[in-house]
Order: C-alpha cells, then structure tokens, then sequence
C-alpha cells in the first residue's frame, strides 16, 4: 500500500537561509518535491517562472483567492504569496512528500488543514549574523532590508510552535539537519504501518 | 542553558538487529551513550561486564528491585533485564543523550515515566528473514529460537504505539535512519528552545 505524501512546511526570517537548505535536501533525497508557490512580487535575478515561483499580477492572484485555489496565502513585505490546493493534493495522492518555504502566516493556515504535516522553523545563528547576510545578498534596497531585519524577531517568535528548529550556523550541518528531520518523519510509526502494517498483521 | 539528555528508548524482537545498530549509531554521533542494563542470563561470547552488561545473580537483581533501584525491569525469555534510575539520572542531568535497548514491558514503563522520551521500533524485513538470523547467530540453542520466534508475533504488534518504525532491511539505510531520528529529536523545537530561545528572546 502506498502512503500519503508528506508536508513539510518549512519557514524562517528573511535571510536565514531557507531556500538554499531546501535545494540542498531535494537534491540529495528521493521523492520529495519543492512546491512552487504563487507570488505577486518581482523576479529576483536567475529566478525562473514555474521553478522558483508562479509569478502572476495582483489581480490574477486575487481572483485565484476569490475561487478558492489557495492552501494558504499570505501579504508579507507587500507582496502576495500562495500555495494552490492543487499542487498540494496532487503531490500527496501520488505518495510525493512535498517542502513548502513559506512564511509564518501561510504555515498557521496549513497547520489547521493538514493535521499531519510537519512544521520546521529555520534559525540564523543571531540577529547580527541575519544583517550581515541580507546586506551581502545585493539584490535588496536599504530599505527593504531594514524592513525584513524590523519583521525578523517577531518572525522568530513564531518559531514556538513549529515542530522543529534548525540553527543554522554551519551550512552543512543545518542540511544534515533538515536532512534527518524529513529521513525521521518517514520513519513515524504511523506512516510506517500504513504500509508495512499488513505484512506482519498489525 | 544546558538542556535535559534525551531517552532513546529502542526495542525490536530478538534478531532484527537492535544490539548491532545501537552500537554503529553510537560510534557516529556525539554525545549519545548505551545506556548498560544489569540482566540475569548468561554472558555470550564476547559480551563484556559492564559494557554490555553487569551481569548480577538472580538474588542481587530482586534486592534492587525491592530497594526500587530500577526505572524499567522485566522478565524476557525466562531471564531478568532491569535499567537503574541511576544510570540514566546521571546523563540526562549532565546533558548526555542516552540510548536504552530493551524490550517492549520494560519501555512500557519508560513511556509512563518518562514523558520526553522517544520509542523506536525496529522491525525484521520479514518473519523468514528474522528466521534466518536468528539461525545464523549460532548462539542460541533450536529450542530457544523457537521461543524467541513465537514471542516475536506478539512483540512486532506492539510497535503500533512507539514513535518510530526502523525496518532492518539494508543496514546501512537502517543506520541512516535511526541516526536521522537521533538529530532529529535534538532539533525538536521545544529542546532547541531550552538552549537558543534566551538569545532571541523567545
């Protein structure tokens, strides 16, 4: 019997470098997808429409949310973020474990719908180190920056009721980490029966 | 803030590995000790006192029983195997994460007294397979295996209620996997907190 695709929803402050850890582990484990989210912000350089994100207009985005299409959505730093029903549901049929990298609000959404899924918080070693991180990206005004920085600690604070929280301090242990926790969640007894249960009658 | 040591409690029927990956897990993680059992059966060749096992008579074991020495004790295949509230009060108050290997009577008690502790199951690919182990190991007289095998059934069915299922298929992968529910339980968000949550304020 196959088993259910797993949630993974994986959040963090600007900078504390989610979405390079989520390459990472896609890339080194088997069935598991990146589920690319809607957005209605601009491209970043080197991103790519339908790999890093769905980019669509305000209004497209909004009327996709009038229709229902969202899992989650969420307004943060001014720009719209969603992740449709669809994607979701059709990972999880087919047994695909899926990593979504979204922000706080869209987690607590998901957090209500799918009892399941499994809620990682990513942390910077500090606040110094998180600065110092978002001025070497380049790719962001002073003044956004500063925004992200003034979100960042009540972001953190968030990290309360995530299942669990990497530090990440050294890059490669931070994988290791996120690594274990996907490797882990596979392993929960209650997964685990839906397909092996049978064969020793339990 | 040093947090608390954390239980890993590991049960498996006789011949599916357990004794053998709790000891390669050990050799690759820091900080994480077997926690030593005191048991009435006969050392096999190889099993050293108070490495594997303070090996003790029947007379001694009752009297720790009755002075309340044990946090978990049980009779399994006719021998008596017991864990001091000692032993694992002395890791877990210096930080030090503790590995038990014990049966599933003994983790029953572990789990009432030990709200933090985490219960790992490891399953045999297949009754045949544990078959051939066990037959393999030469150790064990036939009468003996069959006990062993006739137990298994029903300690395989109690699995239902730990947190994780390790299937001993491949043992480098079961290695993988036990180890990744070790550092996953360390980035658990409420241990993490105990350490990183002063330095953001959470």
């Amino acid at each position: 019997m196959k088993r259910e695709g797993i949630l993974f929803v994986i959040s963090a402050p600007s900078g504390a470098g989610k979405t390079t850890l989520c390459k990472e582990v896609i890339d080194i484990l088997p069935n598991l997808r990146h589920s690319v989210s809607y957005t209605t912000r601009k491209p970043r350089p080197g991103e790519v429409h339908g790999r890093d994100y769905f980019f669509v207009a305000a209004e497209e985005f909004r009327q996709m949310v009038e229709d229902g299409e969202f899992a989650e959505w969420a307004e943060v730093h001014g720009n719209l973020y969603g992740t449709a029903v669809r994607t979701l549901e059709g990972y999880r049929a087919n047994g695909v474990d899926v990593i979504l990298d979204i922000d706080c609000q869209g987690a607590r959404q998901l957090k209500e719908r799918y009892r399941g899924g499994v809620f990682i918080f990513i942390l910077p070693p500090s606040f110094a180190e998180l600065h110092r991180r978002l001025d070497s990206r380049n790719s962001d005004s002073a003044e956004v920056i500063q925004r992200r920085l003034d979100n960042a600690a009540g972001e953190i604070r968030e990290s309360r009721w995530y299942d669990f929280i990497i530090v990440n301090d050294l890059f490669t242990k931070a994988v290791e980490e996120l690594k274990a926790v996907l490797v882990a969640e596979r392993c929960r007894a209650s997964r685990v029966l839906e397909t092996v249960g049978e064969l020793f009658e339990i």
